[in-house]
């Protein structure tokens, strides 16, 4: 059976259990979904609420019902500093870290990635952030920060994991050990790896360095490995929400 | 430091420690790489041997030196049988599984899923499996088989594990019980996941349905999240090659 369709809508536009939609919002509702007021609906905040809902009547509002207790999410709030890769791939990453339940992206500017991704890249990375969470039935849409340095994202999040091609300690060595009651910080680098500058520099502030196995990975791949092993892990260790 | 370049070969192409190359593959050495005759080089031949080599003088040959003990293989033999996706996933999948391992590809036709790859596709997919290959140090080449049906799925692979929407077991919750000396098959479903009738001649046939969690995944994150638990367990729990 399919799922309902979803709909994600900002927090400010639900007052009294009536969703007041955007003019695009109702537009996608009515005209291209073609959605009938008996057919179902997800309404979403992004924020970790999900209601049953249906059309009203007059084609600029949503009633909604019931509120749902969501179980979609990690118990785990798991972080993910990104180098900034080239556009197509970091898209990618964007997408499926959103489908493995990361709960915010920071884009990390690297000395191999001097990328200064412009406000419409932004628009369009929030985009593919919330039709993600829509698509993989989130109830959080993950939230993406402006890029941080180094140096920066060391102080953001004084402890994490950062993917090194030099470290010999796999990431799964690390997993009994983490504590999933705080966030989780995991940092990917860029094609070609961080600096040694770099590195050290993460590492004299406190966080650990994990490898992925012996093989090359491109970055993406890294990232969406990463994800996966954190995901699974603490789907199988930790109750969810 | 860079790796050498490499270059995938034939094996016949290899007589008495001399490679003769194709016209393509000199004209890719000389032109595109522009290589000197002292600059590193690794010659593979796809099925897990690769050597130090250098240009021969005469353009059309290369001298292979000393042959290398290979260390960037998974000591698991990991058959991937993988619905036919819309090309663009499948072949983001087809790269992605490589760099993460796999030794075999079965593209699966399923009832969500009738696609005809044309020969062409198939020499498209070898292009990529190879490039991937190389990019990610591997010793071996996938192979990537004809497209297969499910019953004869289970037929070429008696035994298994099966990505299923229904399934309350996670993957991570086999892995401790699985043979890692004999190949281990898995397969993930097209968009929308496979039929019942899929799924039960699957199981009757002996295989073991598993879940990735409670997020709905795309089937490429889906293989990829598989593929990277699969390998990374590999690596940590069984020596590598």
């Amino acid at each position: 059976m399919r799922s309902p369709q979803r709909l994600v809508v900002d927090p400010s536009q639900i007052q009294e259990q009536v969703v007041t939609l955007t003019p695009a919002q109702a537009h996608y509702l009515h005209h291209v979904l073609r959605l009938k007021p008996t057919d179902p609906l997800w309404i979403l905040d992004g924020h970790g609420h999900r209601w049953q809902a249906q059309l009203g009547g007059d084609r600029t509002t949503v009633q909604l019902l019931d509120a749902h207790c969501g179980h979609s999410e990690l118990a785990t709030e798991i972080i993910l500093c990104l180098a900034l890769l080239k556009t197509a791939t970091f898209e990618q990453v964007l997408q499926q870290a959103t489908e493995l339940g990361v709960r915010q992206i920071i884009p990390i500017r690297t000395a191999r990635s001097l990328l200064q991704p412009s406000a419409n890249k932004y628009q369009r990375w929030r985009r593919i952030l919330q039709e993600a969470a829509e698509q993989s039935e989130r109830l959080y849409v993950p939230t993406i920060t402006d890029p941080l340095t180094v140096p920066a994202m060391v102080e953001v999040a004084p402890q994490g994991y950062i993917g090194s091609l030099r470290a010999t300690t796999l990431f799964a060595d690390y997993l009994a050990g983490m504590n999933f009651n705080a966030p989780i910080a995991v940092a990917i680098g860029p094609e070609g790896g961080w600096t040694t500058p770099e590195l050290d520099l993460v590492l004299s502030a406190g966080w650990q360095e994990f490898s992925l196995g012996r093989r090359t990975l491109r970055a993406v791949t890294a990232a969406i490995a990463t994800l996966s092993l954190l995901s699974h892990y603490s789907e199988q260790h930790h109750p969810t929400m």
